[in-house]
């Protein structure tokens, strides 16, 4: 068993890999391609255990994630981020190297493309479809098609990105999934009018995870459901059960006047992503850690501040009196993205560690 | 001059030494130690320059923090955090090596130091005058008093150590010199009645900011006034253009038909800090980069959203035809440390990197 002195972000390998699984099933069974964001775990190890589930083509959301990934060995990568055009030297360099996909919605950005990249580049074409944070909206039906029209060779036109982000403010499956069909419907509608052979692709966490199946898109990019976190239960994505990450935080204060401890374990480690309830704001879950992991969230422990290292958690009056300093409690955070790519690092629970490419 | 191609903490070095500085001419014409917290640049070349002005002892967040600056030859170093009885073997060895300060403030953790460091380390009990984050109530006198007194030899009952944290829910120089006062009175009485010795610690930046002197307390230790950021200006303990970070980041999309932008600077450089307006959750402030730093906060931009990577960023309506796609601009980020720990790296206005112990 491993030992914990400090906070540690315990990873449960036997969860990740089932989560994995299951989309990878889904996927395989809609006939979709499964091509996932790897922006949640930023992990070389963890790569490859979506690479033992048929995995060969992956997301990623900037430039150096997808240098440092290009040099583990995947050589099929979409940027699913608009083109930062000062960066096109090493995009030159990427294209060399891999099939790059990038993602474009100006004219001006297709342009620079066509006249700095030598190496084919796929190109797709961000499609707003609700969310309203990047892309064209799918009904400027000619502005899309003028676009593509722009992509010169050796580039390739090759299909319409979109990312239903809005799925994260919504916490009914009936929700969640008229938005992933609305997206759906809108984006064969454009395809359509435009040329039928583009792909389509989608994938936001929240959509893949309620759809049972996939119709009428070529390609899912889901990321965080590799370890899900508390907003991804509270949306209803996920049990607690299926959450693979969880911060071990040592308790280093304790009040039972006012039935609060402080662990270490603050904004440097889970982020200040937070959910908010009739209490306020919370961020995280307390667990109790288990020879084979760790509990399901603990009723009435909140952790309901978080200052730089210190997290305060406060815990119910019958329990108070069983908590000492330098007991170890574990905390689900919030948001996993977030959380992993502050602690770099993660313990299996076997005690053996996993690097990332913050490392 | 410097070059930007992606998201990069830019560092005005003149304005960090001349916050600086300040600072330490105060602490100086007020005869106290200036001990300042490291937490907020974790960074050995901006240690020198509190170096240059005559600092010699530091305060820190985390034992892994001591361990960076002590392998840097600071030689001084308080753990500004209550101690994590699992690392004790980590503070052995630090003891040996540098004059060690640890912040207690239960019978338990006394007796762990007591029988397991052999070298003496300087104990501070952390006292809570109204933050309720950590440490003993001032009016505990009895319970303060029973603590000192179980510090064996060789440790010594150095002193008493707070931090009025409570500064930074106030927007009003009078409310935080009121609770600094409070805070002060306290400690004093608290002093008196036990041992006449015995040091006073404190220093939270609003406080240390908005106080023209230091009257009955030994040592402060602000951190962030080395950066400063939006929070500070928001709480009155500076002005903009005392902010010596700000985040470069590229335009990567530009909507003039809802007059917004989106740059590649998001959670994962930022934080998710935040403070609230009128208009909701804003994340920093947006400047224009110049060639000799950045301008004041441009009027009426706001960064209305992050996600991991995205910033999203409202404009005026008459300025969205001037901005394109692979424009730099400027965030001052709410809360710099956060900021910075994120970044992991600066580079100055001259175009020199800077690291820190994140790297």
């Amino acid at each position: 068993m491993y030992r914990i002195t400090k906070p540690t972000l315990l990873l449960d390998k036997k969860k990740a890999i089932q989560n994995i699984k299951r989309m990878a099933e889904k996927a395989k069974s809609s006939g979709v391609t499964y091509r996932p964001h790897f922006k949640t775990h930023f992990s070389q190890e963890v790569g490859e255990w979506y690479r033992e589930q048929g995995v060969t083509s992956i997301t990623v959301s900037s430039i150096d994630m997808a240098v440092f990934f290009a040099g583990h060995g995947w050589d099929d990568i979409i940027i699913a981020f608009p083109v930062n055009v000062l960066q096109l030297d090493v995009l030159k360099l990427l294209a060399k190297q891999v099939k790059l996909g990038l993602v474009v919605e100006s004219q001006q950005v297709i342009e620079s493309i066509n006249s700095e990249i030598e190496e084919s580049v796929d190109i797709y074409i961000k499609i707003d479809t609700g969310y309203h944070r990047v892309g064209i909206w799918h009904e400027e039906v000619n502005d899309v098609k003028g676009l593509g029209e722009s992509v010169a060779k050796p580039h390739v036109f090759k299909g319409l990105l979109a990312h239903f982000g809005h799925t994260y403010s919504e916490i009914k499956k009936e929700e969640i999934k008229s938005i992933y069909q609305y997206g759906v419907g809108a984006l064969n509608k454009l395809r359509d009018a435009i040329d039928k052979n583009l792909k389509i692709s989608i994938g936001d966490t929240p959509s893949c995870s309620v759809m049972d199946s996939f119709e009428n898109v070529d390609e899912i990019r889901p990321g965080n459901l590799v370890f899900y976190d508390i907003m991804q239960v509270y949306i209803g994505s996920c049990q607690y059960s299926d959450i693979a990450v969880c911060l071990a935080v040592p308790v280093v204060a304790v009040y039972p006047e006012r039935a609060e401890i402080v662990v270490h374990g603050g904004a440097v480690h889970l982020s200040k992503e937070r959910l908010e309830d009739a209490e306020g704001s919370y961020f995280g879950k307390v667990v109790a850690l288990e020879e084979k992991g760790w509990s399901a969230p603990l009723d009435n422990y909140r952790v309901k501040g978080l200052s730089q290292e210190h997290g305060k958690i406060s815990v119910p009056q019958n329990q108070i009196e069983k908590i000492k300093v330098g007991d170890v409690l574990g905390i689900l955070p919030i948001h996993s993205c977030l959380t992993v790519n502050l602690m770099k690092e993660y313990m299996t629970l076997r005690g053996e560690k996993i690097g990332t490419m913050h490392l």
